[in-house]
């Protein structure tokens, strides 16, 4: 608009003096006035903030990465800036995947994959994120509005496109598989799939995709009563698959798309689905950033304020196939497993040549006690087995009555001692 | 700006009608072709949702309010729309705060009271909320903005000041006591008071205020290193107060403020943040609208996410004398209070002749068993003290070796046993 504006003006320059007279002098004045006074005011879009290439730990007002790098002067993170890295896709932009969506991209994640085929509503202004004024948009194009605003750093992806179609799988998986934002990666395009969706046909979906990718994933959901929700892990082969154990309540024998039928809705809270869209992004953060401990299932019941945890291992009889693959290879990659955490295990343990103090006023040292104890060791009288003879004098001896000065040079023992101890130290 | 923008169209048709040849035409067409796409396309501020007079359960896509109104029909509160009558003040608008101001204006809660003193940056942008364009207002200003577009008809009071001074504390204190929202509240103006301040100073000035105006309120922290938090409820008189049981770890020996100096600052992640927002807004709802469990205090741990619970009595030294008021005040009242518990509890049990089942196939009824049972029931032999006698057979009889059909008449003792069930019933 601004440009407009300035073109405006300057056709207007041109007519004015182009004109015959001056007649019209007044006029022409006042809208450029009034174009001038627009172009001051009006902003078709508010300031943005500019592309940051580095993140910086500098503290200033200015820097929006500083409280983040922060985790890193505290010790949580130990290279925040490898969030840059990650690709996150975000399945259904509802209550829970907008606001994990928002919690990443203020993260500075790399990429953000966003997949809802649905449109913003005034009903669901009860939860965060949209606003009143995106009623009638796609989520998707609307969570690009909102995202590109707050940080245009995040590369960010969107897909109107429903998942449980055919055509809408196909685009699903190939945009997963997609590897050109970071060629050298493992596996398949993405670091992690978020599954933010509300019916169980469209878990399955998400299931049945990342079972056949080896992906892992996390899924989230809350109750229809708006008062209970849960997250959970998902390592194929490794943890439960979603196939593996269903949820224990499930719409049986009606289309559960009739839930949403006319007249009848489930309730939500965006209390509810805001802390399970922080518990997500917060394991999500763990899982990529490798920091304190990544929870497989997280229950939250929001009347009692009560956390349930568990873990899930998978199904042998699972009834999705690619599920039963994954759980081969992963039995069959355990030697290698075992291995690697066992290389890895004694890496991290400390060297024993390792020096702990650098100094030694005392001259203390640790010594192998095996070769100082033994059945007989600590005994003043009886016979040792042949060969051995007493190295230290017992601790008895040091409980017998003190002998005259005359019948034993205490100098002389203490000598012997101090020998004694030197040649222990030169081991 | 569109009323700007038709008169500049006017103007420009006046101009052109008014010259004296055709000359200027084709100047003129493009600016008014200019013009009209700016008409159409701008727009100043966009379009916002009208209020709403009464809360509606009506599911229609238009409807704001239908998510939370079918926390009715789902049994959860009983009268969602009471949330209208309420007024919560917030004290800090940073990273919970703000959370929690939008999560309220989203349920409908009638009026908010926002208290803080400073502006948004750039470097609050790893954090929910606020946006980029806003970087430079008062985070009062900033988030009155965001609210109303979001929900008109949240009642929105600012406040940009520092209750840590003597004049911000007294504007607080007179805000906090204007009850013209709902004069016939009892109490002070507001229903709650939440803290979602950053340090020590400012929560021991909530807490005075508080224990000033008996006013119930909840505190809320997130920890320096961004990874745990708390909400605590605080009841003057009935719970501890802040100054009863101060936290564990505050600075001490330095100027709390020096922790925000330049180069150094906390770390905070939208997620923690998030999460100790929404634990703290639920227990807001289940406080107002008396429904689940009020938690006393819920600690978060998100490296291990271990979710601490506790309770804590006000401690009888505590060194606010205000607390020690209500400490009084409470104990001077447990008459009253106890009397009012058990007319509740009266009210509440059901009536003894209340009929559980319409249908009663087997003539099933409970009795009161103490009649039946004493240190000799179930005794064939043995004398019963005196004027006592077996109503019902014992348990003994029925392992007896069957009489014969000469002996005894089954039928007939059956038709006594009926008729003492009978009679059993008529009582």
């Amino acid at each position: 608009m601004d440009g407009e504006l300035k073109e405006l003006l300057t056709d207007l320059k041109t007519l004015k003096s182009s004109l015959p007279d001056r007649s019209h002098y007044a006029l022409i004045e006042k809208m450029q006035s009034c174009l001038e006074h627009l172009s001051t005011t009006a902003t078709s879009r508010p300031a943005q903030r500019t592309k940051i290439k580095d993140m910086s730990a500098q503290v200033v007002d200015s820097n929006p990465y500083s409280r983040l790098m922060a985790l890193q002067r505290m010790g949580i993170v130990d290279n925040y800036e490898r969030i840059r890295e990650f690709s996150v896709a975000i399945v259904g932009i509802g209550g829970v995947g907008s606001v994990a969506a928002e919690m990443l991209t203020r993260c500075g994640i790399g990429r953000l994959l966003l997949y809802d085929y649905d449109t913003v509503e005034l009903a669901n202004m009860n939860r965060l994120f949209f606003r009143p004024e995106q009623a009638g948009m796609t989520k998707t194009d609307a969570a690009v509005q909102t995202l590109s605003d707050i940080n245009p750093d995040v590369v960010l992806e969107s897909y109107t496109l429903n998942i449980t179609t055919v055509q809408g799988f196909e685009t699903f998986m190939s945009s997963l598989r997609n590897k050109s934002f970071c060629p050298s990666k493992e596996g398949c395009g993405v670091d992690l799939v978020l599954s933010c969706v509300d019916n169980y046909e469209a878990r399955m979906v998400v299931n049945q995709a990342c079972n056949e990718l080896n992906q892992t994933w996390m899924e989230s959901g809350v109750s229809e009563n708006a008062v209970s929700g849960h997250i959970q892990l998902l390592v194929p082969g490794e943890t439960a698959c979603f196939a593996c154990a269903p949820p224990l309540v499930v719409a049986s024998g009606i289309d559960e798309r009739t839930l949403k039928r006319e007249g009848v809705c489930a309730a939500s809270l965006p209390t509810t689905m805001g802390v399970v869209a922080g518990l997500l992004v917060q394991n999500t953060l763990k899982y990529l950033l490798k920091f304190g401990h990544v929870t497989p299932y997280l229950g939250y019941n929001a009347l009692k304020d009560y956390f349930p945890t568990m873990e899930m291992k998978p199904n042998p009889q699972c009834s999705n196939s690619a599920c039963l693959e994954r759980q081969k290879e992963y039995a069959l990659a355990k030697p290698a497993r075992d291995a690697a955490a066992k290389t890895k295990m004694e890496a991290e343990a400390p060297s024993e040549t390792e020096c702990l103090h650098e100094d030694n006023e005392w001259n203390i040292s640790v010594v192998d006690d095996t070769d100082l104890q033994g059945p007989d060791v600590g005994k003043i009288s009886g016979a040792l087995p042949e060969g051995l003879i007493h190295e230290l004098p017992s601790a008895d001896e040091f409980q017998k009555p003190p002998v005259s000065e005359e019948s034993a040079n205490p100098v002389d023992d203490l000598e012997d001692l101090k020998r004694l101890l030197e040649a222990l130290n030169a081991d």
